[in-house]
């Protein structure tokens, strides 16, 4: 196996923890936030920056690369890590997700899922197999298994299908598995307890060096990605690293860590950036909004990021209503270091056993939408 | 007067010269190319990768300033440099040019000139006099005058009208002038050697501390482009820059400094970026077209500019036409840095006597369009 996962340290009070990923290129602390770089590349950054505020893991997405440029293409350059210029660890996703989000005309069955690019409507098959070539041609450091993630709501029906089905994949993936490549699987089970169980069982069966929690944050509400959290974790044996998939919001952060989620992915912060919003302390704050356009303090004051230190509300503001690049950079450039910081502390807060306070006194200022 | 020019050294088989432009916030040395900001950034670039790809002078532009955000509240944020965090130089220029070529319904006459916004049709109307205080309000190192730049082709009857209108409005935008600012005039005349040479002895008449070389660039042949500054540059003082707005192709820097130019701006590097195109020493590079999607080399070999250090032509084929930001931030760090180095490059070679020899060497191997 070329990853070892070490918890260094458990807190008493809850479920949060802090560990250590080894891997042949290095170790990440956790709990870790990988900032999503769907195409190659997180948006609008250098990976310089990206690496400069904080990130030494970050994700990448299959189904995006396998249609363009293409999987082939990239191993020909060498392998993402080369392709994109990243000398840190990359995670790629199965790629499952986006199918079932993005892509058209999608036919499933038990031998894999068949679709339809959303760029050119060409037609494409996808199996676990073929999706565990694919990652191999990209050389990522983690590969995900191919799972079939169900809608919500949908019918116990629906949710128990989908979840056989990724556990049947899960094993075809384990078995085509190559050297050096770590492969995590995935657990699914929508928002059903028995299902959730089964699921994460039959894989922790299959003995994967990790696991991503998969079919949450679509759209259920939080108390229920909550709950299913608190169903499957403690079936994850405690020496293997626990992936949260698709979760980023500071508030959500906090309940999954106390929850014992080791891993974080998100498009979250580079998302709003591009709409135009940022986190504060005290929650969201739409720099694009008229109310900005006078206001000549820093976005977050105090904030030691780049956009901080130079630059105004109302200067921001007015990159962004003119549509200039360096606008969505400062709020992308915000947004990253404020994750990247919020994760160092709880990590630091967990260390010292007052992981509980920090989570108290974050929330109590930090005002949702 | 908060500006000096130095002539450090005259080619003698050329007009070419090397220069140094010194003000209160530091010297230049001339010939050199100014990047455009036209919205108080050089587009998708910090203020950091500006200067430490050689600027020290930017351009920015008060037609688009005054509209948005307003130059009353860049002068609240402390004025252009503070607002957009740059310690260079800025020259902006007159919004005369922006004025004729952007804004729709406008009425000219001698008093100045109305206009409709491009962006929301409000109505505005700029005097010589006003754009003087724009530019004060805005903090420029360099201000402009107002002028009334005719379009190509044009009668001698339209260019006569523009020019001594343009005249007129130097002698009213000088007598305004305040402390600490530094205006240059603007030579007129289209493509007539008669009405050039009155605009540039009318204005040498006002003893400007330099003059900028307006109304070419416009669509003119080439060939009519280099007679105009022939008849323009030998009656402007030896020891006032002249400034060649609106020029930037590698093969018109050669052309106009040997003719005795000093100053350039263009948007040349900054738009062919965005449109995927970038400078080799062989011509122009569509990196965007499908030629590059599997050419693993640099942007041009043996650059030494960040994009060709680390990322391949397929990379940057891939994140164009993904419309990925970093796309076009990597084609525009490749085309300053190109611009930058050939303009030093072009300052050595007047340094050392050998000027006409590197302009026969570049010309030969750069195709141009």
């Amino acid at each position: 196996m070329t990853i070892s996962f070490q918890v260094l340290k458990q807190d008493d009070r809850t479920w949060a923890r802090v560990g250590r990923l080894t891997t042949l290129l290095g170790a990440v602390e956790t709990p870790v936030f990988m900032p999503v770089g769907t195409r190659g590349t997180v948006r609008t950054m250098t990976p310089e920056e990206v690496r400069d505020l904080g990130a030494r893991i970050i994700l990448s997405n299959t189904y995006h690369l396998y249609l363009r440029p293409g999987h082939e293409l990239v191993r020909e350059a060498g392998g993402l890590h080369r392709f994109m210029h990243w000398d840190g660890l990359i995670l790629t996703d199965s790629g499952g997700f986006q199918v079932f989000s993005l892509a058209p005309l999608r036919k499933i069955n038990d031998d894999g899922v068949e679709f339809r690019s959303h760029i050119d409507g060409s037609r494409h098959f996808f199996t676990p197999e073929k999706v565990v070539e694919i990652q191999r041609a990209l050389g990522s450091d983690i590969a995900m298994v191919l799972d079939e993630c169900a809608p919500y709501p949908c019918s116990y029906e629906e949710a128990r299908a989908a979840t056989d089905r990724t556990t049947g994949w899960a094993a075809r993936a384990r078995s085509v598995e190559g050297n050096g490549q770590v492969l995590f699987g995935i657990i699914q089970g929508s928002v059903f307890r028995d299902l959730r169980e089964r699921s994460t069982r039959a894989l922790v069966e299959l003995d994967f060096p990790g696991y991503g929690i998969g079919g949450l944050s679509v759209g259920e509400p939080k108390s229920l990605m909550y709950k299913a959290l608190e169903w499957t974790i403690p079936l994850i044996p405690a020496d293997r690293p626990r992936y949260l998939m698709g979760v980023g919001s500071p508030e959500c952060l906090f309940e999954a860590v106390a929850r014992g989620v080791d891993m974080f992915d998100c498009v979250l912060p580079t998302r709003m950036a591009r709409h135009g919003a940022v986190f504060t302390r005290n929650g969201r704050l739409v720099v694009r909004n008229a109310g900005c356009a006078r206001d000549f303090r820093p976005l977050e004051p105090g904030c030691g990021c780049y956009a901080c230190r130079y630059f105004s509300r109302a200067y921001i503001h007015h990159l962004l209503k003119a549509g200039e690049v360096l606008g969505i950079r400062l709020t992308t450039i915000h947004n990253l270091h404020f994750l990247f910081d919020l994760v160092a502390r709880i990590r630091e807060a967990v260390r010292e056993e007052r992981f509980d306070h920090l989570r108290s006194e974050f929330l109590a200022s930090y005002l949702t939408p």
